[in-house]
């Protein structure tokens, strides 16, 4: 999703509210599977978004495209592996590279102090599935695929905010609960629509002491 | 490396001393990155190894095979991404499910109770560079790929040891230290003796309280 500086709407059917800052803008790069982590694709909506801010920097980047294959540990295969890693990992890496110069330009612009969503951020949506130490709902599916490639996102994430504190862009990885999408299934327990409410009521109190950490939905922290 | 049940030494240049058991079964998967996750190639050894046993169980499987891209985030490839987690995630996962049957027999086989190295068990060699809480010489070298395959493959050992729990197969992921390897180099701070005789110490003391856990070479815990 994007915010333009006159605080036109640009693709995300949602709104996100921000506080602290007068003109956030941010991208959502919830595309398919094979767009995710197609370099062309990817530079061509760095380029167009480029072009809509009109010389202004990018404020926040929601990576959110993620796949999983249903699979048992003793069934898990070689491809399975390969593909969501490249979707749910190298994808959300490559948007963000292709992305930083963005945020790090709306990261300098900005007359606030400290990091926070509304001056220069990358949420990368993860599971808590992939938390090495709860594994969640292990018993209810193993999908190795899918459980390694969040361990690694939450790896990637890590490394984004170490690489990028100086600049004081913030880096959180984010557990959006068991929620009630395709991929969640009917019998999740939250609804889309209560999910995406206290995500953005979370990612709006996020700030410096948040950066490098694994929180969920309503904020509570997540061990990795 | 195997163990044969007359105590022959099949494959492996350093002899593992393991206490509890009078014939324990071994095998080292540390291979050639281009062969570790090569259906063909580890088919192949798993039938080499069922012969080469004539019957028995093998009690303990080391995946240690690992490679990694010097990079830093900015830089960091699609290609160097891919080329690691096959060989580093997917190679062990692929050598451990071609291996699970003859393990199974092992514990099967055991009159021991419980589990240990010398009864069933698979060590997954992972890295402290791969802890997403310590992210161990970020500053030396930020080698993303790397650090997200290790992830990955914390949790490949945790699904692992859930998986095989009833099967009281032991699964470990273990730091080595920074070794003076070729990987390590010359800066590194143990040497490769050191490391060996550490870790088959560490090995041979391993019980059904661990599995599941990240522990380094002198058997102390590393956070995930």
């Amino acid at each position: 999703m994007c915010y333009h500086p006159t605080g036109r709407f640009l693709s995300c059917p949602c709104k996100l509210e921000l506080t602290g800052g007068s003109s956030p803008h941010l991208v959502d790069s919830n595309r398919q599977s094979s767009v995710v982590s197609d370099p062309t694709s990817i530079k061509a909506a760095a380029a167009r978004v480029t072009e809509q801010l009109g010389g202004s920097g990018l404020n926040l980047l929601i990576n959110n495209a993620a796949i999983a294959k249903v699979s048992t540990l003793a069934a898990e295969t070689r491809e399975n592996m390969m593909e969501v890693y490249e979707t749910n990992v190298v994808g959300p890496m490559m948007v963000s590279q292709a992305f930083t110069p963005l945020i790090k330009k709306a990261a300098q612009e900005s007359p606030q102090k400290g990091m926070s969503c509304s001056k220069a951020a990358i949420i990368n949506l993860s599971s808590e599935g992939g938390s090495i130490t709860n594994v969640l709902l292990f018993e209810s599916g193993q999908v190795v695929n899918y459980r390694c490639s969040k361990a690694a996102l939450n790896m990637l994430t890590k490394c984004q905010s170490l690489a990028y504190a100086e600049d004081k862009i913030l880096c959180v990885a984010m557990h959006p609960g068991w929620v009630q999408t395709d991929m969640g299934g009917a019998m999740a327990k939250l609804k889309v629509d209560q999910s995406v409410h206290d995500i953005l009521n979370t990612i709006s109190k996020l700030s410096e002491k948040d950066t490098g950490t694994f929180v969920n939905w309503e904020g509570k922290p997540v061990p990795w």
